[in-house]
């Protein structure tokens, strides 16, 4: 069971819990769209589904809704943001902004943050870059799901990695994934659905590979890109450590086991080393390197070949990372967002703790 | 059948190959230690056994040994180099220095590169930036040996991914890693042991996953990370785009099916778009994010808090990324660097090419 609401519904109603919380206008504005572009494109684990989440670290005190956001170190190609405790969907555009300022300035942008909480998908920040006609990139960290190769023990968030290229008539390049075999949010799914998961993607408490879907509640893990030594999961340990330290250690966020949990009620990790959720964010400007026109028909070129590329038998077409996302957005965008029935009623719910209506 | 040789005699027995091949004197040392830091690292696929190779493709011309190489575009924080057609092993460490220069004037460097070559292992370069306690980075592209998600086409290379970090105490932290599940090397192990590779490595012509290793020679094509859809095939697929586009539509080197091949028997692809293979390469400051010393102590503690997550029983300790080319690289320099007896005959014949006695 599912409803349909009109993106503009969706927005005014989200727009109005984020004021509600005390945001000022123009970051519950920020806020809402940071958010909800998980839900236009199709990324259904990311959106208003995490709203409450939100609101529930907020209410601990976990999330400051009228943060002091501040760049606190910099040189002309760098910065280090501390994002006040504020929401990651805020503090990320004001970091991302200042990246593509830098790229501006001087050819490329690159900003670590600290203090900061889930700033929804990375794509949302990393598109910004595409209005400037840049190169954009976004990862974070998160709180600790995944266990690196021989590890029973989780060690890192999903971490993931966007990178998004311009195009010239072609649509953007948009890449934007979890540096794990399978997101958290298809293991809900296959939950809802009472189905096992595919072995590869969690393991058990004991580091067994397994195909419980729930495995995580009981003390397992999930697997990084690659899904055993053999598959290359070594790969994906390295990525997902290449964005806990780019993210956090390069700014002075928690990284590792000390990220802070997103459900409200688990608690802070012990003798944490650093300040709130980390995220880098980078912009480069497509002339620092090679006039633009030359740059954006190769790019072209890149997607249309790559687009003609033989498909095997039984497969429509080879993908252009970003097509289906688009896809979803534009069908979305013409017959409304879908929700789930559970998903609509916590909605409705986090709105009554507000006096707002759906 | 193996033999081991010294390293301070293979350094010599190399530098006299690409000396003998008309490199000036300082080309032909840099071009060496980037070439033999692979045989020291334990990446036995991409030192000295491919010495033979590079000598066919001057040979047949396509290799310059006296290149021009030049910065023929920059701004302040990136450059775009043109190799000349040189050796890779001497066009990286070129363009990775330009990186570097630019991190020491503005906090970060990005420098893309056309018209070079295959410059062996990535982290040869990345890991000039930790002689300066910067973060390096270092990508290329390669002749198209992988098939994308759904693709029964080769259309891109093993694509790596190099990432350094320095730490304080702790050793530094060496990510590299192709975007494929298995490295082609790798393959080449299993034919000549006669043993099969395992499923999600490699597909046939037709795009179906098998186990012979030797489905490349018959049309198949190596996997990206994930091996298949179900397990994030497409991620790894991203991913080797993200360092097509990084490394040559950048730079104006050539894409996807268009890169040059390595053996130099293969022809050249037709139409191509750019110049020769493509490279890209990162250096960023770590204080133009943070005082050294603090970043130092955090990846200290990083090092050492993932080296103690607890391991799967069976297995001796949680690895970090560099760990095992660090001990291969102690234990070659003590006992010598093993060269299989194929590959000791081919060096033999190279250098009795030029009256050069290994």
């Amino acid at each position: 069971m599912e409803y349909r609401i009109a993106y503009a519904d969706l927005k005014k109603f989200v727009g109005d819990v984020f004021s509600a919380m005390g945001c000022s206008a123009e970051h519950a504005a920020t806020a809402t769209e940071s958010l909800i572009a998980a839900d236009l494109r199709g990324i259904d684990s990311h959106g208003v589904a995490r709203l409450s989440g939100y609101v529930r670290l907020w209410e601990v005190g976990r999330i400051n809704a009228t943060p002091d956001i501040r760049l606190i170190h910099e040189s002309p190609s760098t910065g280090v943001v501390d994002g006040g405790s504020g929401l990651g969907l805020v503090v990320g555009p004001y970091a991302m902004d200042i990246a593509i300022r830098k790229a501006e300035e001087v050819g490329t942008g690159w900003v670590s943050v600290q203090h900061s909480n889930h700033f929804g998908i990375a794509a949302a920040h990393a598109m910004r870059a595409l209005e400037k006609n840049m190169i954009g990139i976004a990862m974070t960290n998160a709180s600790a799901l995944v266990a690196p190769t021989f590890s029973s023990e989780r060690m890192l968030g999903t971490n993931p990695i966007c990178v998004v290229v311009p195009a010239g008539t072609e649509p953007p390049f948009v890449a934007d994934l979890a540096t794990t075999t399978a997101a958290n949010g298809k293991l809900e799914i296959l939950q809802r659905k009472h189905q096992d998961a595919p072995a590869g993607w969690i393991q058990d408490k004991d580091g067994k590979s397994v195909t419980d879907p729930h495995a995580l509640k009981t003390g397992g893990a999930l697997l990084p890109l690659g899904g055993d030594r053999e598959h290359g999961s070594h790969k994906g340990y390295a990525l997902g450590a290449i964005v806990d330290i780019f993210s956090a250690v390069l700014s002075g966020a928690n990284f590792g086991p000390w990220v802070p949990p997103f459900p409200a009620y688990v608690p802070m990790p012990e003798n944490q080393p650093g300040k709130g959720i980390g995220h880098f964010f980078g912009a480069m400007r497509i002339d620092a390197f090679r006039p633009a026109k030359d740059f954006l028909a190769d790019m072209d070129l890149w997607i249309s070949r790559f687009r003609k590329a033989k498909p095997i038998e039984g497969y429509e077409k080879v993908l252009i990372p970003g097509d289906p996302e688009r896809e979803a957005e534009t069908e979305r965008l013409k017959n409304g967002i879908p929700i789930l029935d559970t998903i609509w009623e916590d909605l409705k719910n986090t709105g009554a703790r507000f006096n707002i209506k759906l």
